[in-house]
């Protein structure tokens, strides 16, 4: 059985520190900064040099950590945490993370970011041999690997582990007295370790979250690495040294926080880039900019100075919680969808406005923006999008749903433009995406190692569990032009 | 006893609609996009013609419908809902609106946005003579007023007492069989009236919950007037003549919707245009301009755009609930703030930055932001208020705390900006605000009624039971100026 | 609009305390002992002589103060509490007692136990007086008519108010520094006073709330007294000397708890004794007598050692709460039944059992329950009920629902033997309920005041708001009969 | 490490069905019954022949299916439940049965009644094999073994299974299409086979959950029978043959429900005798009996009717909740234990009691039973036994805590009587308790197999794990006793 053709909705956040007081609370903190990395469930697991402790739940970190009490039981000097992103069906109270694992030999805590490509695979020879799995998700195989391998050492049996599952992973582990680190041969996902002032390491998914702990950003973790952090300080070791830098362009596009500076792109900056570069490639005679708020508005300003237009509020995001089950009929049901979004008609009415956004994927979104900007009197509507045509999946810890439902696989930009009922559409190229966050690097240098396959179908790896499937879902030209490109 | 000096927690939104379908969830959608006026309890009666039906509690509007059988409760085609502000302490559900009287001759449901002036004096003298209050609030005693004069008939009995209520006041009763609003005699707090494609009347206190139902807009209340819809459509009456609109300039600079129209203002275009007029008086020589998310970017992308500057995201706000109860050291609370906003290092550092917000009230924010900037390497932080320093209290219905927490109220700008440890601080004029609030009017006309007091001390009304508690609180210099400025 | 023929509903339990430390959390554990009498909602007033606090929601004691902090709260060392009986649809929050009133002159909690024959006339004037009511709760009344008159003074207010208020009550008024109760001219409702060790006072509706908060027994609370309890200690008080006590004969039946002691009579000792009269007037050729778990175990161990007959456990009262609502069938709805009450095989197989009961109201458990023991094997069911057939309603506090449903209303003992699908039905007469109450008295002596209008129709007091539809309720015999006999 | 001398929290009830309706209504109902085995955690796992589906939490069942949608959402025609009792700290809801485990070659669900005696052991072996563990439970271990003998196909790994785990066990496990259970080789727990009108069959813990369902009763199921339900109906088998009945005698004493029939004795009449024959060891000159409700009340009326003695209600045992948690002094948390259990001053004042009860396990009970009794005003008070002194752990399923908190393992008979303040004392020998269990079985036939080691320390298997402390908890001349006693 092959595995779906989707991403297994492993977008999650992770934060680690060892060596403070209050790890717990610290933890706490930085997982309140990488909400928007998962918002199903969230989790901590702290360790007092005994014993390991844990508290978790479904829903928003606030929630979950509802009654302070559960905190405060989360003693000790080090701590490691988890935001989740999963799918209803799968949401059960088992899968969120981090996991915690009592054995008599010693307890070990894990938390995951990243997707697996052969889980599917790994979890099949491990149940033949006898593993009972506790959950749904691929964070679990780890463990069982791990423990398949004890008799070598842990630190051994987790480096064999390491080289054993492929596809994006950044783990945090928790032991008593020590907490690890370990990042995949590609870096496909974000990873930074930061310092604290009395000399504590924290490592995490964004550099957001040092921010809010008053950490001090060290360097990204690398690709193949492992850290170590226990009382002595921190340790470098690798389980790989066969190693790519690769680092998914989606986390640039629209999944990681505006501040976050990811292998030294500052995220708000290369979003600006790429609204500036839109606006050399994609250059519109209208009255005004407006972006799609929150994830658009860098790239909505930038193309706004490039092209010297006005950039005005002409969508409004409720910044409250919008339960939109309760309406009884189709025509409320539609409505309703304006309690998250709405536009403003004392801005756009009577004119040519420029909408940008980060990226299509169902293009239901769009149509509907489109819909409100008319209904609220503008003239007319053009889409732009700061990125390229999302026409393939990502393997690696994104969830995209499946190839089907992504809209650029299956049209073309006219197509597109038709369906969603606007007065033009325009895409980034790749080039210029690229081109985009190596102009936001502050090192100046360009950033040499991105993914951009969800635009271009070339993998940096072999896909694994989803190659048959992958395959059968492209056309045969599709097969074709994979096979021509190189990276 | 005189009543204390601080608005009375009366901050709130109103949504009433009457002979539509499924009235309670039009008033559910209508109330969230008015969240924004009150957060800490919302409610729904509704009517189906013979019963009146009612739902409320503590927290969110998400919250107090958590469970969507309650809204599927509310039958008919009439409702009237409430979004509430209030301080801990009071904040019981007894005082969560709409109020629901259940009288032998038929039950009145009640909701309110404002602040009586005159509501010690009255409450008492209705306690001596028999009533028994079932709230703290001020709302209850428009009931009890009622019902005294009640053998005049109810229209006559309500006009009676809409006479012997001074201050803000914006009501919505509901009737099994009519939905009735009136506003106070100068609209301190706006009200407006929209029509459903069906026919039916909505009466909110602003435009986007007329927009989120898709009612289009009719017009304003005005000053003094007595609305009643029923099955036979709008009636126009009113309960005074003697009316003076002096709307608050409040809702223009930071407590409205941006999105919303009032009086023929956008409020959106209305801060963009304090931003422009901040920018003409206040020129700083600087890098960048960024606002304070998210009431006051409108201001300063209008700042931005008539300095001819960059306008880059150098703070984030968290779009997430923070709870920051959680910390247990003082350190740990002070870097709990930033849960709630943060600094963009990579955007501001090295930079010389005018930061643009709608208001000062304490100056805590102001200076935490400073702070923020400047540990996120900011070179040089300037900045720029869109509105006139803020010394005297608003008794019409907008919490501004007592006057003795006003930084303005006791410092000179000079000294303010000493205290908040910015490199210059500058407050927009008042005559600029009044003409940016007028700029930003689609009918090209001036609005006349605006209340200032807030910046000038000159209130447009007596002010009864705070009159005493107020007086003491001037300096003789204050005193002086009150009597000589006239608005 | 005459009242409905049904018991409104107040069949309640009150529990005072003042002078003594943690008054609260005395009244909680008085509470729990009173829970028998109502399980619809709770709350505690208690005072610090300075402010008074309240706690009160819906469900039983232990949910209500499902968190210790809510009991914390309530400091002082004065109390009052009350436990509610409620039907669905009034059960709001609202109607849960104590009522807590914050005037300008003084705050006021009040809790009642009993129901009011004029409550529908009182609250029309009052409402056409200008009164607002809070509550469906006839509790209220009494407040609005002390503010009617409180120009006379508080005591004066409440003397003139018990006056005018007519049916069954047992009130207990808190102020900041005093606490009173009042009983109705009849002493419908049991209301005893015990004294704490420390000399601090307590007043409550069963002794068995004197014995867990380890108070000595003092005396009955008379009908028309009005006990005041300050810091000074006790002063009894009259608001009537109009009286005649006629204590309802329910309490004994099946309402109280067995280990409370009323006007002399252990109930638990008068219900044996119910149980060996029932023996002498019904005896019966059988193997076994069993009791109805809980309230009429006494009764059938008395009938057993009168018959000289094994005393069985038949029937098993589940401990633990059984919701039956999640049945899908209609099979599966019948079965759910004995989630509740079962028989056990192994003792009824193939025997000839009696079963006593404490009263037969629809006769739905009564066949539920014959059924039920047939089904498990017993060879004969002989349904002996321990009062007298229930044919009148009671509208002193004890909510029998409307008299169209009680089984003997309408029916002969012989129709209800066939109905129900027993082998025989018996009775205790009328003169025996009396005799076997009065053989229990401690003193000797004969209870002389107890109302057995449910029995004969031939009530104590006028009727009020209830006589209209009672008459029309009843046959032209019946309304012969009661002209005729006297009580 | 050896395990700790306590039962380690498996006191537990299980029920299953295959073949009808509704399967997880039936399982509902049937567990409700079951609820006196375990209150802090339940659970169902249905099947609809093609998917497994879990719903389970901490708390009572009532509160775990609070909300009816949990129960709908269990479709199918098969189910398997369980109630769980267990100590704090390994109350997370991980430990909540059925466990439910999802493999690539099928789901299995998984719940156990009883202790395995080699747990420690197993678990340690199995994780040095690589095996994970998710709970704390000794549970989990059955589905470990299955799971490395799986080659072998799932029954026969089953068979092997449970060749290895020792000590007592009822096991229920459910896979998509079948039902299977299993029984220990002495049959420690009850568990038993019954059919519903439509040929489904239903395995429980006791008989009582049968009759709630209406499923006639088949037979027990016999010690080291494996029985498997599928679509074509019964299969028994067996996984070894080496087999000896020895039903723990604590569910006759106080563990069993009273309606219940094991192994042809229905519990009530087994306690009824043993209440017969403690009369005839223990005769008293006494004014009354009463027992401690609810276990004891059944051998209370059979001491009651054997010595010819009144059976009074001198003691109540509340039907509520009582939260004893919140009490401020020491004296108020004394008296909140009689919010439990409180004695009836009316039915004991000035009398000689005789109170029966069905064990002592730490004393402290019936010392406060007894200081209760005479503070009622009881002028003697004779405890008697209705079981032998309990002096030795049970490792078989009930939770009987350390030895060291035995009182009659470290004091006399005297001695106890004086600790507990009681006039006398007095116990059933283990030989009338034989004798009254066999007394009550039906079949006339004595019960041959029953485990009285709690009161002989005389195991009918090896200890295990648990062998070492035992012995270390042991005098020396319990020890010797050891030997030389032959079961």
């Amino acid at each position: 059985m092959p595995a779906e053709i989707k991403g297994l909705n492993e977008e999650c956040g992770v934060f680690g520190v060892f060596g403070a007081e209050h790890a717990a609370s610290l933890t706490y903190m930085g997982l309140h900064t990488l909400q928007h990395r998962g918002q199903e469930g969230a989790g901590i697991v702290s360790t007092d040099y005994q014993t390991l402790y844990q508290h978790r739940d479904r829903g928003l970190l606030s929630e979950v950590f509802a009654d302070p009490a559960e905190l405060e039981r989360l003693v000790g000097d080090g701590a490691i945490g988890h935001v989740r992103y999963g799918t209803s069906g799968h949401n059960s109270i088992q899968n969120v993370q981090p996991f915690l694992y009592r054995f008599h030999d010693g307890d070990i805590a894990l938390a995951h970011n990243g997707n697996l490509t052969n889980a599917v695979t790994l979890r099949r020879q491990l149940e033949d041999e006898g593993a009972v799995f506790q959950s749904d998700s691929d964070t679990e195989i780890l463990i069982h690997l791990i423990r398949k391998h004890i008799q070598s050492g842990f630190i051994n049996a987790l480096k064999q582990s390491l080289n054993e599952v492929k596809g994006g992973f950044a783990y945090l582990l928790l032991q008593k007295d020590r907490l690890i680190a370990a990042l995949d041969p590609n870096g496909f996902r974000p990873l930074c370790i930061g310092q604290l002032e009395n000399g504590a390491y924290v490592v995490t998914s964004e550099t957001c979250a040092l921010d809010i702990v008053g950490a001090k950003f060290v360097r990204d973790v690398e690709p193949g690495e492992l850290i170590i952090i226990d009382r002595d300080g921190l340790h470098v070791n690798h389980y790989t040294t066969n190693t790519q830098l690769a680092i998914c362009s989606m986390e640039f596009i629209y999944f990681a926080r505006p501040d976050s500076i990811i292998h030294g792109v500052t995220v708000h900056n290369a979003r600006k880039q790429m609204g500036r570069l839109l606006a050399r490639e994609h250059p519109v005679d209208a009255d005004m900019v407006i972006g799609v708020p929150n994830s658009s508005l860098s790239a909505a300003s930038g193309y706004a100075e490039e092209a010297g237009l006005p950039y005005e509020m002409g969508l409004i995001k409720s910044q409250y919680v919008a339960r939109t089950f309760i309406q009884p009929t189709q025509e409320l049901r539609e409505r309703a969808v304006q309690m998250k979004l709405s536009a403003v008609r004392g801005v756009v009415e009577g004119k040519r406005v420029i909408v940008v956004d980060d990226s299509i994927v169902r293009g239901t979104t769009s149509k509907q923006i489109v819909q409100m900007l008319r209904r609220a009197g503008a003239k007319e509507v053009h889409l732009l999008i700061a990125s390229p045509p999302f026409r393939f999946p990502c393997f690696y810890g994104i969830d995209v749903s499946t190839r089907a439902e992504l809209m650029a696989a299956h049209h073309t930009v006219e197509e597109m433009r038709d369906l969603i009922g606007v007065d033009s559409l325009g895409f980034l190229s790749v080039g210029s995406l690229i081109e985009a966050i190596n102009l936001a690097n502050v090192n100046g240098a360009p950033n040499g190692g991105l993914t951009v396959a969800y635009f271009t179908g070339n993998y940096p790896t072999p896909l694994y569990d989803y190659e048959e499937g992958y395959r059968k879902s492209l056309s045969e030209q599709e097969k074709l032009a994979r096979k021509e490109v190189t990276v």
